[in-house]
């Protein structure tokens, strides 16, 4: 578990006891070797252990995906606190959050023109859905918001598609970001326009028909319309169709919802420091996930990794100078609400916390940020 | 299209009119040079028309997937043939194969216990259904064969799924050859041990909750059970719950069936020889697919390669010394039936038969002995 090794490493950095003269991480002399001490001390202990990967295949096979509002992310949320508890960590406990409670329902996109075909769908998180009848409509396919606008006396009673690829010559999240813009807003520039819904291709440099999901929004000036993905393979199958000059039409049928604000929990628990306790380092993943799959990528080794570093801390009693915190997330994928409450929550003591460090998926950055307890560097 | 210029080299050192004194296609001087230029127009006009490419777009987006015994894969082959004569080949034909017609019907995975969740199912080619009301019960998780054998008191009444992954040290279409024998034989396997079903993971490498099918077989001496794939991740999941002393249970239904054996057709088209015309070199893919997927890999593009290679030649005037024969070979994965037939129909002139070439997805081998027409090397 790389993530695990280097996450150790950053949090030894800051957590490990020095003398009041103490020099960067980086110097040589005394300081540097009992930091390197306690790396080895660290770095041996993880690698000898398979407690962190055993842990996090409990949490995805048992709880399985953990949705924001779910019984399964309270459920987790129990055994992780429980665990935590056991482990010996210090003020284990659950901050309470309310969080959004978005749910699926039934989905499904047929092509009903030029053939009959079932479409690999996933609506975005947060949207409406259809009449239960579904919308059927024309498609039309464009490859940019300047496109849609140019055609704007086109989209007018149609279902748009955004058929934006990631940019291949850009670096990974600079072309998620790019392309992610029709995921966020694309619901608000087809309602502009006057479309009944929007798709996009997913937001994915590869697929096997599966399509990815994400946060959308809406705004307060314009209609609120459904939104979805679908798979790459689809919508480029769907733009060849438009290209070729045939009729693309499809049904779309989706039942999401939105619920009342559910009661969730951050998981926090502490390694007190040994100086200056009041002073704190945050470490942390998100608990919650998507609807589909496990959440073991995102976030749940992260979150695993980051709760695993102050295990080990505690067992091999590396007491740190300052309180590390150890955070897991609730509905950081429904709009960081976790990382909200926490801000607001600990108001008093934040400009006591000297350092914020997060796992998460490579390709995501700006992770404290996301998290809305911290501002980006 | 790198498929279309590689095809079309090869067949070129076969095809183009040379003396009879002829010299290897490697040999310097004139008649090398003639390949050359011959050479050098064909990749030109490949690499500056996207016919090929236009050609297995509107194939696979029109048609979709093209099993075995179904209208889709008869109406592509009514395409292709009126393409074929609006190319101006040759003899285009197409000659009666009676194939397999197994159809999927509906299927699902239900894990029981320790938690409810929906598999990721795909039934093997071949495989027999379940009663209507499905199989339900334990699953019994295996490694290899030898590991059945050993544990075969405790699968009996059971599901057994061999978890078998591809071996990340072996070549690819070794690891490919040595995992898909759990696929074709493991339902034989596991009714010697008195399973009442058997699944496998997915034989691939990577898998978004994607299985992947293929054919199976059964043999005379046991029952015949059902068999299905699981995707790799599902595999792993069930795998790791049975190691965790969690008992595993799952609810499988499946509706296939093998009807009676339909008509379909091998594709035939010449450009004739010019010197040697009742010699033949045989060019070809295989134009049926997997009902699943579009089949543009396999083998959508290989047919499309091939018959573009000679409707490359046919434009361009190269006349070839002996008969390049196009066959886009019907039925290779319900166990080349195509292939199969073409040899029987053909068996007066198959010693005349100097040079097969088939264009197939990567990691596949043995390409014309799996269209049972000619031996491996």
């Amino acid at each position: 578990m790389r993530t695990v090794a280097s996450g150790l490493l950053v949090a030894l950095a800051w957590c490990v006891p020095v003398p009041a003269r103490a020099q960067g991480p980086g110097a040589a002399g005394p300081i540097a070797d009992r930091y390197r001490t306690a790396a080895d001390r660290l770095i041996d202990a993880a690698l000898a252990d398979s407690t962190a990967y055993q842990r996090l295949g409990y949490l995805v096979d048992r709880f399985g995906s953990r949705p924001s509002g779910s019984e399964a992310l309270e459920r987790a949320i129990d055994w992780v606190l429980g665990t935590m508890r056991a482990d010996g960590l210090a003020q284990v406990r659950g901050e309470r959050v309310m969080v959004p409670h978005w749910v699926r329902g039934a989905e499904s996109a047929e092509l009903i023109k030029p053939r009959p075909l079932a479409l690999h769908l996933l609506g975005l998180g947060g949207s409406i859905g259809t009449p239960a009848r579904g919308i059927t409509a024309p498609v039309l396919v464009v490859e940019s918001f300047d496109e849609l606008t140019r055609r704007a006396a086109e989209a007018k009673g149609k279902i748009v598609l955004f058929d934006v690829p990631l940019a291949a010559d850009r670096p990974a999240f600079e072309a998620y970001d790019q392309a992610v813009q029709y995921r966020v807003n694309g619901a608000i520039a087809g309602a502009r326009v006057g479309a009944r819904a929007i798709l996009i291709r997913s937001v994915a440099s590869a697929s096997i028909q599966s399509p990815h999901t994400g946060i959308m929004r809406y705004d307060s000036t314009v209609a609120r319309i459904p939104a979805a993905a679908l798979s790459v393979e689809d919508a480029a199958l769907l733009h060849r169709m438009q290209q070729r000059g045939e009729p693309v039409v499809v049904w779309l049928t989706m039942g999401a919802r939105s619920l009342a604000d559910a009661p969730s929990r951050n998981v926090v628990a502490e390694l007190p420091g040994a100086e200056r306790p009041d002073e704190v380092v945050v470490l942390g993943g998100h608990i919650d996930s998507w609807d589909v799959g496990q959440g073991a990528v995102d976030d749940g080794g992260g979150a695993v990794a980051a709760w695993e570093a102050v295990r080990l801390m505690q067992r091999l009693g590396l007491r740190p100078r300052r309180t590390v915190r150890v955070v897991l997330w609730t509905s950081e994928e429904t709009g960081a609400r976790g990382g909200t409450a926490y801000r607001d929550q600990h108001q008093a003591e934040l400009g006591r916390h000297v350092l914020g460090i997060e796992s998460r998926p490579s390709g995501e950055r700006s992770p404290a940020y996301s998290n809305g307890w911290a501002r980006p560097p």
